[in-house]
């Protein structure tokens, strides 16, 4: 398959998820060698993010700096979830990774994650690899 | 036509204006039925982001916690727009989204947004569609 | 060559290095008419990013903007870069650029950086060109 949606179940308020191994099992099973993956997330309360996967304090400190950055405070919107929808402009709401010699070309420290802004919640992400 | 360029015509100096619309109206238009659809802004004070668009106040929560993180403070760029140019870094000079079925496979709540920083001004911005 | 890897060496611990002349070239080399570049950042504590080019000041106060926006506070990973790793997020790990009539279709004023937030450090980026 070249195209697919996914499921990802957060579990936290603010969280990321690390969804490289199921993007690369799906990556594996298109058996394309070259060409480019991309990642779209449908929700406006959430994004993907590009960052470190072997230290997970890395991921509470992004959480913490985020949280910082766009605090608490009275908005208009009245569902109380201003700060998540900043976030999820400030994250994106896709991200771009080159497919060489039939894998993910990220970096050494490079995982791909979901940001969740505003779970507990089940969401999905959609994907797409076009060849070369 | 797959690729093209639109006009944009900012009202305020910071305004988050909806152009949903009129992609998809070339959307149609162009007649693809799966590909890539990908957005540019070629202004380096403004950006183009993904968020909700049923409730208005959530515009404006945006631009209120994007002005507070990036306030106006002394800057060394003598023209006075920095915080500007800072929100066109933060938010991103493009988006994509996926066609699927003839349509942009945008989330149930999401629209896509010129983000004018340093308006009002007379705009542009280009978009492609890339077929499967 | 439709894709490659390009050597970027910062000289200083927060740095936005102009990196659209070597763009330009390779893409002058591959003679494509029209299509998409694709550039992509491989490390967790850099970003690359679109904007102004022309006043060098403009760079200054990106970086004083972000520092500003992440502080460097006592943070969970014992690194001590955690910022950096923040402001990757922030920026963003790839861009792209419309390519129309053989050459980058960046406005007026625009120009693609490089963001190094932990350096002095010898970086690489990848690009591909997608013709149509």
């Amino acid at each position: 398959m070249l195209r697919g949606t996914s499921t990802v179940n957060s579990r936290q308020q603010f969280e990321l998820i690390d969804i490289t191994a199921e993007i690369a099992a799906a990556l594996r099973e298109a058996a394309i060698a070259d060409g480019i993956c991309q990642i779209y997330n449908p929700h406006t309360t959430a994004g993907l993010t590009i960052n470190e996967g072997a230290d997970p304090a890395v991921r509470d400190d992004l959480i913490a700096a985020l949280r910082r950055m766009v605090p608490d405070l009275p908005y208009r919107h009245q569902e109380g979830n201003s700060p998540a929808h900043m976030m999820a402009s400030l994250i994106g709401s896709s991200v771009t990774v080159f497919i060489a010699d039939g894998r993910l070309q990220l970096g050494t420290w490079q995982r791909i994650f979901f940001a969740e802004f505003d779970g507990p919640r089940r969401r999905k992400i959609h994907w797409r690899f076009s060849p070369d």
